[in-house]
């Protein structure tokens, strides 16, 4: 390993340069005139994987823009590792707000800024220096890779289900190394291992069969909105427990190990509040905050209309509201099953002077790897060496459906080793990356490929 | 008064006739291109006025559409009613779904049909021929007369209060009487002696400075659509009573009489709930329907918004949530009092994870014109004559903000002697008149007119 990390400590400079190159492409996948460039970002990298060594590389056609693919498949009896990364960027307005051009990467103190320095062309970038590495010193891998950049994770990865089914056979791997996160914080690398699912419901409450003047009938109907109101405030209780029956029933509780793991990242509940402008914080009784945004579900109204809501007065009395309410759920929680009980339980709670309608919106599994597995014992050892400092444990609140994908479609656990911070300006104005991330970000991973290999066998021995 | 019932009873053709003439111009308020038809209403009214016998017609100019001034002072010695009524009507559409066409009044069945026919040129028009048929026969009112019929009813009466203000003095009356209101139902004449008051007010609920992710910040932050929920699920208790405190202070209590006449007025929950499409009505405890509705103070939610209401699946904690909530208010309740009490008690109720905003948006006072004043002593003895019933007494549960201008600036109270039905179509296609009510109506206003003086004689030696 030592010549490895030597030949990317040298490097520094012409990977910057490269990553510069890479970045001008303005390859902004939400807007249609600018599909030529997201082409110019597709061809740049094949090329440039094909420079470093790796094979087969190929551009894989979707319904919309295509994914780049190439692997390296020549360290017999291994693992496979599949990484993966997105070469689309978010638009870059507001435009003004840039200190310098969104697409002339540039360096000002400890960070590099420009679009697509974090979110996602740095990290991607990243594993393509680590792969050059060792090819470029002894022409070999300690691990088969294949590597996807999809170009639609901005847009929603609308084609990378059908992606993935279409090339179940060619993606084969034992872990997926996505590379498109966050370490908790500056100076704090950590190792996601979890996430939250989803399940998102509508309901429609209906009261007279017509709206109604509030003066001449006010007081002898139950108004809409009145009764969902009601509803809701029942979905929790004083604890900030969810009230809807059978909640919890499949929640699978935090290990002894895992909150003595959160409660060492660093965090202040006071600071958290103060930033987001509260006196004080909400949720469950018995758990910190961490472990509310990450292992507990949770349940929030995103949205909610009745009545008269523009300027001014109008006295009516509605005949109907609606909300948008969804529940985060977590291992071992179905979507579908919490969309039947939310279903169950608020018509069961419906006042009869009303009725409701429910919908299930949408839905998300969680998804768990356990820190056991050989692909975040790897995550953790690699981590270690390549930031000089062993990483902590964190789980993330939000979904990430492609995460679902990979375990549903292709039956793989899925590894967030990714190396931006929670403050890097993703979608933003001057988004950027910490050059140490970037850097160490480089050897972190050259040592999980290195790695792999051996919690991989010893994990297959037990 | 025989020979004037006889002279109403042998002019009904013509008193139609003359009617369809009025109804004829398009005097619709809202619409500039219609403000030539609203002159043109001024003048036919400015001429019907005089030739019936009436002085001092005049046409007195506001900011927005004149009023018409007329009046009869020729009674030494008796007191002064002052008529109110508006020439003003609601625009026709949806045309289509008129029977016959708008502005051509036509008798069908038992009715009369066409825009305005009872709201309001058609109960202003009994008046007239009341008046008409003491003045043809003899010369001589019984009492003396003001006729005020305005312009702008259908847009808001912006301009009345400013009218009332500057003609003050003309204005001076003992009674008004209103006629551009309902009998309770089709044969069951009744006389209206009440009204509610409104406190409209606007309330945000703030929990964090900005729109939060639901999946990476749910299970932090009191959501302020949540917050909201729970506070405005406060505001009413187990009863249906409003928990605001002091809300019941100054409610003036209905009396064994005024329970007991309600209880006189045909009335079903069943299929009053049957038609507006609900199984169960709802309200305060205690009290009937009808008390509800026109005697209880009542707290409706008019709107709410916050967060995503869009289509779809948006997963956002929004910063703000909002409601507009008006509180119908009775006698003696103040309208500027209940929304100190509403505003007090709802920032008192805020949980302190968010933070609240309270607005009021308007208000009006209620009314109440004693069962045992002059004024509605004379409309039930007139009704009972006119109507060979007696009439039942009610309230109205809706506002009327000229009542409260003709109380607060001229110092009049008011009597709503109308004689429309609930079920007319005002506002709405294929509205129409009752022809009975409209002749009955106008031997009701004849009789009005010769009994208030000994009504308010004896009123005054009390």
């Amino acid at each position: 390993m030592e010549n490895i990390l030597s030949y990317i400590e040298s490097n520094h400079e012409r990977y910057l340069a490269e990553l510069k190159e890479l970045i001008a492409i303005q390859s902004v996948s939400s807007q249609t005139e600018r599909k030529p460039e997201m082409r110019r970002a597709v061809k740049w990298l094949a090329n440039h994987i094909t420079n470093i060594g790796l094979q087969n590389a190929q551009i894989l056609e979707t319904e919309g823009h295509p994914v780049v693919y190439a692997d390296w498949l020549g360290a017999a009896g291994k693992p496979t590792i599949l990484i993966y990364g997105h070469y689309d960027v978010q638009p870059e307005d507001p435009v003004d707000l840039w200190t310098t051009p969104p697409f002339e990467a540039t360096v000002r103190g400890e960070n590099l800024y420009a679009r697509g320095t974090a979110d996602d062309k740095g990290q991607l970038f990243i594993h393509l220096k680590a792969i050059e590495a060792f090819l470029k010193n002894g022409g070999m891998l300690p691990v088969n890779v294949k590597i996807i950049f999809e170009g639609e994770e901005e847009i929603g990865s609308d084609n990378f289900a059908g992606f993935l089914l279409k090339y179940k056979k060619l993606l084969k791997a034992d872990v997926v190394l996505i590379s498109d996160s966050d370490i908790f914080a500056k100076g704090v690398p950590s190792v996601t291992y979890a996430l939250r699912g989803i399940t998102y419901m509508e309901v429609e409450v209906t009261g007279t069969n017509t709206d109604l003047h509030s003066g001449t009938f006010g007081g002898s109907f139950h108004n809409p909105i009145q009764a969902l109101t009601e509803m809701i405030a029942s979905l929790h209780d004083k604890n900030g427990k969810i009230t809807v029956k059978g909640m919890y029933d499949d929640v699978r509780p935090l290990t002894k190990a895992e909150r003595t793991a959160f409660k060492k990242l660093p965090w202040n509940d006071r600071s958290y509040a103060k930033m987001y402008g509260v006196k004080y914080l909400y949720g469950e009784k018995g758990y910190t905050t961490l472990e509310r945004l990450w292992a507990r579900p949770t349940l929030e109204c995103n949205g909610i209309w009745g009545g008269y809501t523009g300027e001014g007065a109008k006295t009516v009395i509605p005949s109907k509201a609606y909300a948008k309410i969804s529940m985060r759920i977590v291992p071992d929680q179905s979507s579908e099953k919490i969309a039947k009980l939310f279903e169950k339980h608020f018509k069961k709670i419906a006042p009869k002077t009303v009725t409701v309608k429910v919908r299930n919106l949408h839905g998300g599994e969680p998804a768990i790897t356990p820190v056991d597995s050989p692909g975040v014992m790897t995550a953790v050892a690699a981590m270690e060496k390549g930031f000089g400092k062993k990483p902590l444990y964190q789980r993330d609140g939000a979904s990430i459906p492609i995460v679902v994908d990979f375990k549903n479609i292709l039956g793989i656990d899925s590894v967030l080793l990714g190396f931006g911070v929670p403050d890097e300006n993703a979608h933003a104005p001057n988004e950027f990356i910490i050059l140490e991330n970037f850097f160490k970000g480089i050897k972190t991973t050259a040592h999980y490929y290195n790695e792999f290999p051996g919690f991989w066998k010893s994990g297959k021995k037990k």
